[in-house]
């Protein structure tokens, strides 16, 4: 059999995170999904980024102007992560100080999420791919105007070699082994998939 | 001018609050919402109960059973609510335990959501409405198996004089005036309807 | 408190079952659901009339030309029940037959459902209404060519009376109280309600 | 039982038949059906007029401005009809040579359709109403700019009276009976609903 | 024929336009629209109180908050309209001052958009109508969370007695008569009905 | 002409079927198609395995927590099936068992149902692609959360060179032919395709 | 500037057209277009190879069975076509005659639609592919089960190589120039476009 | 690291805008967008146009005829643009002095507007790619009949290397960096994005 295609797959040890202008004026710009449903995945990947101790980075553009502040969770989930309020470049990677803060991590897997998808996340995702990076798009925890935008968005990508993925298949491939972490992983499932958590509640109380 | 339509209105001192069988596995049945979206609008509306401190009654369809246990964080909201984990009855309004309860609550206005909304929320609506009850369905902390469903029983209690309005309505209709409590209706909006949150957060940072 | 609403309550011993048109030609225009949901359906609201042994009446319309014969499982599942091939009239009520057949149920609560909706159903259904009967139409089992057409005849119907209602409220509602037949509605649900019987799957699977 | 709701039927013989701005510019604006539904939709109501032989009146507003002639084959099919060219009145009713047109037909049951829905349609479908006569609106052959739209023109209809149906219902609703004549209400079927062609067909070729 | 029903039109002598929270922040929580859907239906319902020279009455709620200022178009375009920054009330109508406005004003016919449909359109609808005022409610300018939201909030109104229309709908309803002003209405829908503006680009370009 | 493509056409001698994780647990957490539609195509792809004698290999992750066990009817249907309950592993390709129970089917196309689709079949669809082998996704008996989830999983998969096809695809590119088994494949086509049966139905009874 | 792209462009002498199974029972599967707009599209497919005077080649699957007869329309519409009804096989092009008959045709751009789209389309598209020739898939005369599956079949047949189009796209890339025939061209629209038609209505009103 | 993808970067200095066959008539075929939307998509693709001072070219089909006249606000806004009205080349690249315009821009990049879709847009884009051209099509700026045909023609032209992007994603690509011009992008999107002018509005009354 021939073998030509090479499974990029995410690991632990290999990927750090990036969290892209999740800014409380840019969210309000979001339309693709649901606030309830945005919201809690974007809090979903950065609980993966801190459970899986990924190298965080955080971004913001014009955080002082319109596009308002980094929503508090992020910052707060990740005090010490480097923190870099871009003064204006829209492309993340076209700041010196962002593409610095990503060669330190040593990392050669990029995990992005972001607002608006087309924008804050296909830029830098493009760009990163252009320097040889693995990139993987998280693509319930970026948000955009409408979901022809998002489609469109996506396609970009894809063409381009960026690996589309959901927060759940992010963390499903980072993890590998249930026995790793049982406990460790079910929380995180419960406190960010609902129905998870309702198979746990009924689990663990027939378990009793 | 003619007067002959009476705005029923809901009032923090006349209404009650009946959350139905809204346990882990009935809600993994729930398709007309998303898992996130509905899990957010019930505990608004339970928040909305806590908060306007509105008498509230818990009730349960076969907990022992394949419907499983309430969901956890409703009962640790009310811990003092009254319970009734009905043994077989439906509709809760055939069980008198909880009708007794409803009338102990001396209230004229029910204020109904539960898991599923042509079942478990439209029948005791339809019962308490024949009683002589204002009844209130918060249409999006009520789920069921998908769209045509909700539509119909919407229909049916639609015609039969029950009030739909969603949590926020709810909230607002209680409520009356910000200048009652600024702080904590904000809080209760803050934490339930993320774009207020985003709102809120750009309108403080830029006030300080 | 007023009491002006009157709740006509489904009751086993008050109601028949009217199955109207489900044929095979005519079903291959429904476009209002997805084939294997309103198969399911339609067997659903069949299986109810069977477990709650209510009086059922079939009737077909013209079946020797395109509408096709019944579906061959109705026919099975009721090899009793009066089989009325109307021979022209669109409207069954118009059938004197059809009529006669429903008043010898002795009935005065008619549960109908057939394809197409706002035909085969509306119009017995308005008949119905008109003669006094209680008329409940099971709106997931009966289906039309698209979802405007549903729409209209919904409006249609539940402006003139009809209780709007699908085959699972149907069924809680005749079934009143779980210990009345806990294994018999269970196996119900089982059958046709998918992720009911993964919960009965998992809790008697923890069971044992 | 109680008798209250009287069903007001089409009935061949009661009936005329309101064609309203079915006009070229006025159609283009139509967005809450695919164009080629719409159009065989609104051929087939006006198939369904030449078919039952109801007096049938074309109106149009404006036809020498952008909104445009009347569609070439409605007046085709009519070539005899009272056609009414309004000079000015949005609102047919309005116009008395239109109201004169109507009351000569000796109808009491009026079948509008017509572009836009809540518009062309619904005003002379209120006025209609608030005159006495029976109004049918058919839902599927008025068409306006978006599905929002539609929705609260129906509800503003429906609650006013009008009676709210397909142009399938109202052929199905007027032939009464397929005795009556089948080939040609097969025929009517046939031209206008292409899976019942389709029926047709594959029945009439097994039957040679 | 009997006349039961009454046709209450909307008349330019009769009705008051309230304008209520159309506001900076509170319409960034509106997703049953597109922003520009949103934008031009808002615009074009201000426009007509313009040109129609209705009373139009501007409400907001809470304006030095999150939920912002008054968007500065509307502010520009009634720049004598009464104006009542409510320092509190959810429901306009719990304010005296706007009341009053409305008593002020004569008509007996109100016209109501706002944001969001549910508490800022509904809530003083239904006082309004208690009060015996013909309410209309216009949806297409008015909007809210999702479309389960504006569904429910429909049908709550509709059941009080509430008329529903959109923009386009008042517009006509109010103007009756195209040669009241052709060039006038012709460029109100040129303004806001993009599709109507290409049908008169034509048709002048050809008319030359 | 160039001949670039080559057309890895599934057959009979060359495939194998994997279902993964098809758990009364897991399946719960599928909402991307209503249950009945799922169900019914999860049965029709695990028939198509029957019916073809394709090697089949079922797999589990984690069956005795909340996941849940394998629904009963895919373990009834493949008595002798390699059955590999994975302990931990999240891609059933890291679990040595099952890699070897694929080697010894000796196989080179693989057939991959699951749930969710991103995780429990993209990961192992990945991996298989990686060592050679064609990979076939059943995109309509791999369910997950939603479509937005779906989409990205699809254009992942698609990238590495999965082909898509949906069930009834992979019944036609087995069959090559009708001939080889008319009622076979009859059979199984009205057994799983409410409309075929009801062509079968139609045309049997003609036929008569 | 490299030029990699080749743009393989549909030219009337190098075309044929291929319609396979648009029979009369396949037809009514067909749930991912409406009916009415379905028909068109393929008889505006059928009148572009008829317009274009394009090698066209019929072909059915099974036709005496539950599959029917081909639309008679299309046989009209091409009485000296070859027609190879295929006694079994189901991918056409498996059948000697078949291919033979596109041989002869001597053109090297083929133009696939038929029902349904993964098999009777997608099979013979991806053959054709791999035999050298250039494959064009008319997307809106091809059609299936649901849109799931579509979109499955048209990522599968992107990934191949196949040019997705519709039916408009492939007369104007086979047309080039409107100076080729003005009024053919828009004839074309003229019946299978409802709003161009509108257009030339009122353009050629106007211009009398 | 491997670094095998390019960045085609839209860049200012390398950029040329094509707007293609924007004309009242064409306009109104536009189904896939809502026509607010639609208008705003199109004037703000123009409005960079004219910010960022692209060499920008107007083309039109058929001007004379039923496709109408260039809408009015384009031609305003480029008065000196080369403005090709084709006299009958469907593929505005077959138009000589078309290409002699672009080529005249020198750009090598080429961003693309236009309607229909996958003619207008789809087949200049195809040609200025194998021409060697990096060719950008405007995804909501470029509209057609229906989600089929867009979906389909996005699809033809991802495979064939075009890079698809909407007007936001364009702006924020050629700007590069908000200290450019704060002010100039600012208004650019307060113009054309609603909840961003929202975003402003609050952001500067509460800075004031």
């Amino acid at each position: 059999m021939e073998k030509s295609f090479k499974y990029n797959r995410l690991a632990k040890d290999d990927a750090a995170l990036l969290l892209v202008d999740h800014q409380a004026g840019l969210i309000s710009l979001v339309q693709d999904f649901s606030p309830s449903e945005f919201k809690n995945n974007v809090l979903a990947v950065a609980a993966c980024g801190v459970y899986f101790k990924l190298p965080t980075i955080l971004t913001t553009s014009f955080e002082n102007g319109p596009n308002g502040p980094l929503v508090p969770e992020l910052k707060a989930m990740f005090p010490n992560a480097p923190y870099i309020a871009r003064p204006g470049n829209i492309n993340a990677w076209d700041n010196e100080e962002f593409v610095a803060a990503v060669k330190k991590s040593g990392r050669r897997q990029l995990i992005i999420a972001g607002v608006v998808t087309e924008v804050c996340v296909a830029f830098p995702a493009l760009s990163a791919l252009e320097e040889g990076y693995e990139v993987f798009v998280i693509t319930d925890a970026s948000g955009t105007f409408n979901e022809v935008t998002r489609h469109s968005a996506w396609l970009r990508m894809q063409a381009a070699g960026v690996q589309l993925l959901n927060w759940f298949g992010m963390a499903c491939e980072l993890h590998r082994d249930w026995r790793n972490d049982i406990e460790g992983l079910g929380t995180l499932f419960s406190n960010h998939i609902p129905n998870y958590r309702n198979l746990m509640t009924s689990y663990f109380t027939r378990s009793e």
